[in-house]
């Protein structure tokens, strides 16, 4: 398997990233081919799709390998679910599975560079391949959601003081907005007074969630 | 990269197998795992998805390596294209990726047996992972089709004489008809007497294309 270009997103851990692709619709990334792949032929007509599959490596899960079930944070952390049933990084040949919206294609010193929203991994993950999001195959409109029940659809309300947004570069703040009222925080944890963190283009940022209310307390620049 | 199970379908070749995943609603396949993978706990709740993602592998492309551009018989066989902007078997790593439908699930003497509708996999293809399809990350609605001006949105008209259809087991004949109405022939292919074929459930199927209409003039058993 060779990798066959790598993706820059704001996340250097996996703390923070959306749960699944396409949530954070303002999240922007760039994958850039690896040196053998920068043929520009190869993205030859790519612009004409709107969306992306990205196939990739959970190539921070690979040491600690698979397990035969896990424990979905989405139900509650004590209900178990056979791997193959879930998205899990702890999979048999740990890959990753991503749509991924086409935002610009552009030509670089480095090759073709693609960016792309919605983008769910972390720094520098390893792409094994990029194929068109074929709607009339691929979007099946009669699929059901085993984790339906679970699914928080109102987003949460983000409280961030503006001398702590200020400390976030401008063109990143709202993806960072977004990303926040999705609930970066595992589903069976629910205490208010916990801050939590993650690390987001530079800096940490920290905060606690009281209900539907999540109010950023720290940011630290990690430079 | 680990085999983790082998489907197993109608189709011994690649000639006749639907162009995408979802086409040929009642195709039926089973999903048998390999020995390492047959833990029944795998794929715990695994029934209350509608649909699954396999990711495969196109090993009879393997050997041939792959093109930087190719040539889309959708296309009309005439217009080059950069191989990540589609979802060709000549590609690195040699990646592929379809949707299928959940039908049953089995636990047999030779492990959990999954079996699915719409896969368009040749007999006996490796899987390397299988993943819930996610609705409301994976369906999307915006999703913009390059090549939707060739989509051919009516299907053929298939004239299958009794006798050659009396040929085909009969629960293998519904499944048949639905793929040769998909117009299993090249793009751009337009020779009304030349002969088509392919082979099916141990079945030599031959048929000519004249228009909108599939004639069956002749199905010869591999047995």
């Amino acid at each position: 398997m060779e990798i066959i270009a790598r993706i820059h997103t704001d996340f250097p851990t996996k703390f923070g990233i959306p749960r699944q692709s396409g949530l954070a619709e303002k999240l922007q990334a760039q994958i850039v081919f690896e040196p053998d792949y920068r043929n520009p032929n190869c993205i030859r007509g790519i612009d004409g799709w709107s969306h992306l599959w990205l196939i990739w490596q959970f190539d921070r899960a690979v040491e600690a390998g698979w397990s035969d079930t896990v424990l979905p944070p989405k139900l509650g952390g004590k209900t178990r679910v056979g791997v193959f049933a879930t998205r899990s990084p702890f999979r048999p040949n740990n890959l990753g599975l991503s749509c991924v919206k086409l935002e610009k294609v552009e030509i670089t010193k480095d090759g073709p560079v693609l960016t792309v929203s919605g983008a769910d991994l972390a720094d520098n993950t390893p792409i094994f391949d990029i194929k068109p999001y074929v709607p009339y195959a691929d979007c099946r409109l009669d699929a059901v959601d085993a984790f339906a029940e679970t699914r928080q659809d109102t987003p949460l309300t983000v409280h961030f003081p503006e001398e702590l947004l200020q400390k976030i570069p401008e063109e990143k703040r709202e993806a960072l907005i977004e990303v926040l009222s999705l609930n970066p925080r595992p589903g069976y944890q629910h205490d208010p007074t916990r801050r939590y963190g993650f690390n987001y283009a530079g800096s940490d940022v920290r905060f606690t969630i009281d209900g539907d209310d999540l109010t950023v307390v720290e940011v630290v620049s990690l430079f």
